[in-house]
């Protein structure tokens, strides 16, 4: 199986190519896209070929669709605080970019329908929410990055009912601890307050205890790409959007978690700054989830933010807190 | 006020200058816009002109924007069928025709902030469907009309919550009893089977006499649009869509209130005719609503069928039954 990765140089494209090269998926060549050159892919037993082009741009879509992947990931986006800092590059690359990749499929012809696996986000939803949103909510996103994420959905929904792929689109719960630097995200907090302290660096708190918030693991996150790989849509009928599950806990009881897995010591190194800006979009995000349709597919993340962050001590920091 | 309608020579365009002529709003100056040149529009106490373009084309909604209008109605787009038909046609006129309205907008700079006043469709919801779809049923559409206008719902509140205009869309009931020839709606034979009879000739009735619908006058759509352009939307919050009060019946009801009100003879020029296309594309089109937002706004159809049949023979048949 040819496989494209599009947005193969982010953190879930990384991960997502270090699973496939461990053996998962029946690959038989990779093809990774991004807009900047990625890092060497790990050593894998299938052909790697690497492209870096702004898909964004006419035409630039339509070669990679040439090279008839038969599954797609579309990881690709800009995140939400950029796309809200700069409006017309959030509709260029998030809404553009993936409208583009959709057309080519479509003219590609000659009965070509790829598997598209597309990666949305919870943001699509907006306050004011139930306790917990159930997989018949509506989509009041309120941010532009939500809008895009939404649109994409419906664009996925209505390209594969009109048979023109085989797509799934899953929301994404925020992914927490993401390894490596803060990226521009709004909800960059949420990894930072475990990721830095356990690295033993003070790392800020922007918002209140009291934000509870719906989070998977980047190894659960992988997980559910794969098997949105391996499922047979037909089970989704016409509605291929799927909230995925996770852990919904509060800043305070990500705190604790913290304390009970690596100590106070390590804890004590969140400092409260809070942040007008950051607490207001975070205030119109979700808290919870009941997300019956992908838990009854079979989608697993993990049961506690305990989970979560041995995860990441086990995934990025070889299994031991340093210092 | 300054007001543009676009899809001005379309039959609710048509209806919404006929009732802004009869005093409605206090106009100062009106533009109709659409694709081809529409009918003279009535006498009225102010001017009136008139531009025809396709506002898919790039650079021409900057035509309409540049003369800053203060009140827009957006009423254009192609029907279901003829989307459903003509994918790429559809998405031109439906979604990248709004999309360029709205961005002439966005660019047009100097404080400019319209109102813009924008029909949505029931279509954006597909089956399956609770009893009565609430305010928070998500949208999952089942056809391509329905896609785009959910898409363009989308844009509208981001645009409206970013501050580019002040923006609120209306999900119309099927339009019914629709006067003059039939168009390419699916949705066509619910007023067919009322009008055609009412005027002495046969129609068509390509559906099961158990299929349920949602249904409002062509009066009570402008009362709609009216009561949507005098609304403070400060009201809606950064929610600027809203289903609307109709009237739930099945094709049997829609009967059995054509022989209460017209006869029995009316009512025997239905002649059933099934037609799997259409049998196919209505299954899942949603059956009643619970729009409680609206109606806690004031917004009213009709109560019963009878009403709706009663207001197409007062508005179109000068208050009797030819013949």
């Amino acid at each position: 199986m040819h496989i494209l990765v599009i947005g193969a140089g982010g953190m879930v494209g990384q991960k997502l190519i270090a699973r496939l090269s461990a053996g998962a998926l029946p690959v038989t060549r990779l093809t990774r896209h991004d807009i900047v050159l990625p890092p060497p892919p790990p050593a894998s037993s299938f052909p790697v070929e690497t492209f870096v082009s702004d898909m964004s741009m006419p035409g630039e879509a339509e070669k990679l669709v040439a090279l008839k992947p038969d599954l797609i990931f579309h990881l690709a986006a800009i995140v939400s605080g950029e796309a809200e800092a700069d409006f017309e590059k959030g509709y260029r690359i998030n809404l553009d970019g993936t409208r583009y990749l959709f057309e080519a499929i479509r003219k590609a012809g000659g009965g070509y329908k790829p598997k598209v696996v597309f990666t949305s986000s919870i943001a699509v939803f907006g306050a004011p929410f139930p306790d917990a949103i159930g997989d018949e909510f509506f989509t009041t996103p309120l941010t532009s990055y939500g809008t895009q994420k939404a649109i994409c959905e419906l664009l996925l929904n209505d390209y594969s009912r009109r048979g023109f792929f085989d797509g799934i689109a899953l929301r994404f719960p925020t992914i927490c601890v993401r390894p490596g630097k803060p990226n521009k995200a709004a909800s960059g907090f949420f990894s930072g307050i475990i990721r830095e302290p356990l690295s033993g660096q003070e790392a800020i708190l922007p918002v209140g205890e009291d934000v509870r918030h719906w989070h998977a693991s980047p190894r659960a996150a992988i997980d559910f790409l794969i098997q949105a790989a391996e499922l047979d849509t037909a089970k989704l009928g016409n509605r291929r959007t799927l909230a995925l599950p996770g852990v919904s806990c509060t800043v305070g009881e990500q705190i604790a978690a913290l304390k009970r897995v690596a100590g106070e010591k390590v804890a004590s190194l969140i400092r409260r700054q809070p942040d007008e800006t950051i607490m207001k979009i975070v205030a119109g995000w979700p808290r919870n989830f009941d997300p019956k349709r992908a838990i009854a597919l079979g989608f697993k993340a993990e049961k506690s933010f305990d989970d979560i962050i041995r995860v990441h001590i086990e995934d990025e920091l070889g299994g031991k807190i340093p210092g």
